[in-house]
């Protein structure tokens, strides 16, 4: 019988300490048996990276990115040896490995590297020898040998490309929740944790504010279809199963409810209705690398309309500069700033069969007498720009409107 | 014209926090210029092999040493890409590498790996790139790519080992004192810095007491004839020079005192006189891995004797053990302890030339009232053993007999 491969990552705070440490020990060493093999990935300990990089910004406002990746790596470096050392103490064998040690091989973009290949040969051969292998995530090292990282939630990003190198049957991703929920719990004490998710649905929920995964990871997962399992540290329930659609999905409307109040709104007033305006707007904010998200244009009066679009908050100041420089220049008139909004959204892949989402969630916060700014959508979501003040009660409605706390 | 290379070695205090590294990183680019090529060895910062390791005991009494080598080189790979952004933030180009990084390859003997090969290639090329090159300490790889360490000290013996393979001009150990003293200036204020002396005496020194340098480090410098330039991190002073001895070299009889109160007596009384029973105490002791310092021997009595001999205070139980067992298989009669000892011993190579001193020595300590319990000798050294009380009082007067405070 040919042996299943697990690939297992764990998150900083799931090795936080000694004790946390002997925990995933334990939960690792639960799965190994015969049949299976296991490949796990670990974070650097809890605060770890954050205090490496205190120590370089008290050297440098800009410390060079390779020798940053030569100290941030030592995290994971760090993690991966405690927890081979807890797992011989359980009476398990088990070896560590750096990115470089297993072949992780990366571009040289230092700080955000992409792993270009894996080779698994060194740790087929521990699973040869009944071995748990475990690898520092977040690392990689490039063809001259020099130590590269991959940037926010790389340790995600190996455990996905490993998985996909050992043809692994599941990465399993534990984490402090226990999975993805409909909505926020902290907002809606009904929020149901959801049992099954599509890649694009979960990518989706990602990208319009959720931060279990980042959305890198889901990506090469979908396209190498890698089923995720985001589940907790800390329990033995099952968490959330990330697949591929499937026909046994049963197509639902709405999967889940995102809140995002981490951007602003800027609104450009009285720009001349000529074509090729916006264009020039927006060039000159996405040369100061800013990403725009949602764009709203009323409809001209007397050849002048108001352009209204969000950013996030961490890029307001140097868009509002962009955006009063290129309004001087085009003649537009005021600026308005709005720090005071949410973006509130439904997602679910069965949207695209079923009509009338958008309309009930309108009529949903009509309703609750709440007003919305502004709207976009996707194939598989709707989102709303609301008073940040009323997002709570927004969420909450409509997680009741959609029947979501029911299973 | 060729260039000039050196090597420069900054342990663990020199680089215990923020400050230190600046303080460090200026030092280096000091001597930094167009004719002269730095490599620097660094040490973990401060504690962090310590707290790396308490880290490892929470959770194994007895860690693996292939995983405790993986752990504990993430600390000299941490200060060195901290040097590294510190230079870099000076203006001067430099780049970090990790023991493997650089080829420095070992033996597979965990946790205290012997340096088998340097492969200068890398650094070499860096130089050419005129940059500074800061190398972590204590660590190398073996032929399989795993990480080792080179145990204690280890860091000093990366400093040697590249300056063999860089045919550096000198070595400089950058410490937290400023050079080798003629004796422990805590016990004698008038100890003077010695400016100069041979890696023989060096190691005399060092083995027995003087703890600047470990032995391992002198021997290789030695064997190679790398001057060594002990020096302090935070004074310009010229430090003291380790040297082949050479015609130059003032040939004085004595060059330093060195006072050890780490060692303890154990005596077995009345061993019967017969050949070969010396040979049996010492082989039982060896085997548990203790290493016996001085023995005596009393002249015998009725065909019984006495046996004295002094061991580590670490090893005392482990040696009273072993000693008690053999004592009662040769029907020996007491064994007697005494941990209050203290080895003075005076150091010098002109001591192959000179005589006189070992009687001088016998005369200062009878003056003084000082009771000699043991003599031992090696060719350039003598050392007494007497009560760990008069030790301080011994140095001092011996210091003075010797008129080691004038140059």
């Amino acid at each position: 019988m040919e042996k299943e491969i697990i690939v297992q990552k764990f998150g900083g705070s799931s090795v936080a300490n000694i004790d946390r440490i002997k925990n995933v020990a334990q939960r690792v060493v639960a799965y190994k048996n015969k049949h299976t093999d296991i490949a796990v990935v670990v974070s650097a300990l809890g605060d770890t990276t954050d205090e490496l990089e205190a120590l370089a910004l008290g050297l440098s406002k800009t410390p060079p990115e390779r020798e940053m990746d030569m100290l941030l790596s030592t995290g994971e470096q760090i993690s991966c040896a405690l927890l081979a050392i807890a797992i011989k103490e359980l009476g398990y064998d088990a070896i560590s490995f750096t990115g470089s040690q297993v072949g992780i091989k990366t571009d040289k973009t230092h700080t955000k590297a992409r792993i270009m290949t894996i080779d698994g040969k060194r740790i087929n051969r521990a699973f040869k020898e009944n071995k748990i292998v475990i690898v520092a995530g977040y690392q990689g090292v490039t063809a001259n040998d020099e130590i590269t990282t991959l940037g926010r939630g790389g340790s995600d990003l190996t455990a996905v490309a490993l998985a996909q190198a050992l043809k692994a049957k599941v990465c399993e991703i534990y984490t402090d929740v226990d999975g993805i929920y409909t909505t926020d719990p902290r907002i809606v004490k009904e929020a149901r944790k959801i049992k099954t998710i599509t890649f694009e649905e979960m990518l989706e929920m990602a990208s319009l504010g959720a931060q279990v995964m980042q959305a890198r990871s889901i990506e090469v997962a979908k396209r190498f279809n890698i089923p995720l399992h985001v589940r907790s540290s800390f329990s033995k329930e099952e968490g959330t199963m990330i697949t591929k659609e499937n026909e046994k999905l049963e197509e639902i409307a709405v999967r889940g409810i995102t809140c995002n109040k981490n951007e602003a709104k800027i609104t450009i007033c009285s720009v001349p209705d000529k074509p090729g305006i916006a264009a020039k707007i927006f060039e000159e904010i996405s040369k100061q690398g800013i990403n725009v998200d949602t764009i709203v244009q009323n409809v001209p009066h007397d050849k002048l309309s108001d352009i209204s679009f969000t950013v996030p908050k961490g890029d307001f100041n140097k868009a509002i500069k962009a955006t009063t420089a290129i309004g001087n220049r085009i003649k537009a008139g005021e600026i308005l700033e709005d720090r005071n909004i949410a973006r509130v959204s439904l997602v679910g892949s069965g949207m695209r069969s079923h009509s009338g989402i958008a309309a009930k969630m309108f009529s949903t916060l009509a309703d609750n007498h709440i007003n919305i700014e502004m709207i976009s959508t996707s194939e598989i979501s709707v989102s709303c720009i609301i008073a940040q003040d009323s997002a709570d009660k927004a969420v909450r409605s409509l997680h009741k409107a959609f029947k979501l706390e029911q299973p």
